[in-house]
């Protein structure tokens, strides 16, 4: 594993995204994106991600010259058009509007419709936490998990991140509705290991641990079974109808042709009564309920969403971003 | 089991309430929301419920006097105390002013702090789409459950409400962050059936799908181990922080003297700009795309959330509320 400068990483995914006609501006924020990305420990999502995001644009499904806009104006809710741009730079400017608004209004939103995959969700979480304001958006993707009781994938693994603002470290959950992504089975399967729990369905139909089974028959689990398969339906037909964009359904069940995305970011202001110190001492005995809770195992601890970020964070942006020799080979030759 | 007409049910406890002291027109909406609650086949809490209701009541812990009123108010967002009163009503006042600002900004949102159990959360959640707009809304609870990774009780099963207009029946998921709740585990031990997955631990630390191994050790299992545990504590953290109320780790552990809550309403008008006919296509297109899933067994069927809902309210209307005799004894002699 090569140890490459945060700065160094930056301007080579820049450079590519020059040459595939980025305007500087932007060809920096969105290799910034990507390496933050892997600067804070989401290694699948990072420039582990880029080069299928390379492909994305080189296809069509992706045009790096295309601008979200505003197209509907109610109060404190927004209707945007990603108009099939980069799915990270809408998002992050969807995302720095909806706080401009929940500033302004006690809780803002904005719906994107017709954008592209946000890489890591986390990042909009994070930028909203930053920003002193609670943070929540999802986005629905391709049909890529069967829902409970069906067979075939016709639901979204659709991330659902919640962000809150905290002096000492915000809380950022990031979670998908299905119980392991598909980058996270390849992970498992390569390391050799089984699932901490089941994760999915076998050829056969039985619940599994066994990552590579369930690779094979396209039926991980929902988190929860019913649960998470019924919040994926919702957030979907939420995040379609605000922005009368595309359900999963609508979507292109081939990763590089997944397209016309819909997404949904609110903030809600805890201080927009005017400045709320014990909002942050309730953050604060929170998370001391959870350092205070007795582990399950000798020497386990109970960690709040997003924990451990801060610490990965330090140590990458010191150490250096940590980057398969291969990977970082096929980015300096694009 | 008797049957019931559900006008006989309602003035039934609407009786028993005006005892304790709630005024008529209170009295005959908080019965009609526990009535509507087991009408709607959520009999763990609707008629069911009401005994132990009315023990919080003459105990102290909810004041059947006391109404919510709004504390602070910037544009979009409100924040209301609910006065420690009867938290249905409380909860169904602040959904209806959700609404309101949910159609007047194009997002709305009321925090309703120190609050009561607001019994079904589903009853907010249909409110709002039979309003014709997204409702999304949920509560913190006592400590009732593990985090993940821990051995104690200390974060809430928190439900999660989220709710979808749609002329041919709302899509309602209504869902506790406890794969099982207390009232599941009894049913299941009551019926001596094992549950369909594993739904906690035994008193060794083993996950088992024995209900009552489960209420023995207190440790039912997160929904989505490590996601619903997270989610409990961030939807926790903006309801105590928006509220500035209290937070699950500060709310009594004792089921009748969980008090003082705190709660978050929201509201998303999906007509904001305008008619959107175009809205409730999606809804429909997404479940057809749920109807036409192959079922993993022969003759099932992949169900949206709230689906049975509508059928069992007609039934239940046409044949009379389904009430155990030893139930209605106890609330005739109240």
């Amino acid at each position: 594993m090569n140890r490459i400068p945060f700065s160094e990483v930056q301007a080579a995914l820049a450079g590519v995204l020059r040459k595939l006609g980025f305007a500087a501006d932007r060809a920096d924020t969105c290799a910034r994106l990507f390496a933050e990305t892997t600067r804070d420990g989401v290694y699948t999502h990072g420039i582990n991600r880029f080069a299928r995001f390379v492909v994305t644009i080189r296809n069509g499904s992706v045009n790096p010259l295309a601008e979200p806009g505003v197209t509907a104006r109610l109060g404190a809710l927004e209707r945007w058009d990603g108009h099939r741009g980069p799915g990270n730079l809408a998002a992050l400017a969807a995302m720095e509007r909806a706080i401009v608004l929940g500033r302004e209004h006690g809780v803002g939103c904005v719906a994107l419709g017709n954008t592209n995959h946000w890489m890591r969700g986390g990042t909009y979480g994070w930028q909203a936490a930053e920003a002193g304001v609670i943070g929540i958006c999802w986005t629905n993707t391709m049909p890529n998990l069967p829902p409970w009781g069906g067979a075939e994938r016709v639901i979204g693994n659709n991330p659902l991140i919640i962000a809150v603002p905290r002096a000492s470290g915000p809380v950022v959950l990031d979670m998908a509705m299905s119980q392991f992504s598909y980058g996270a089975l390849e992970s498992y399967r390569k390391r050799g290991e089984m699932l901490p729990v089941d994760g999915g369905f076998d050829a056969s139909g039985n619940l599994t641990r066994d990552p590579g089974a369930i690779e094979e028959s396209w039926r991980p689990l929902p988190a929860g079974y019913w649960k998470g398969s019924g919040l994926a339906v919702v957030l979907d037909m939420i995040a379609a109808m605000m922005t009368l964009g595309k359900a999963t359904c609508q979507i292109s069940s081939d990763p590089v042709l997944e397209t016309g995305i819909s997404q949904m970011f609110l903030a809600l202001n805890p201080e927009a009564f005017g400045p709320a110190p014990e909002a942050d001492k309730i953050a604060d005995a929170v998370v001391a309920s959870l350092d205070n809770c007795p582990p399950t195992k000798p020497g386990g601890k109970v960690r709040y969403p997003g924990e451990q970020t801060l610490q990965i964070r330090e140590e990458n942006a010191r150490l250096g971003l940590p980057v398969e020799p291969a990977v970082w080979a096929e980015i300096l030759a694009m």
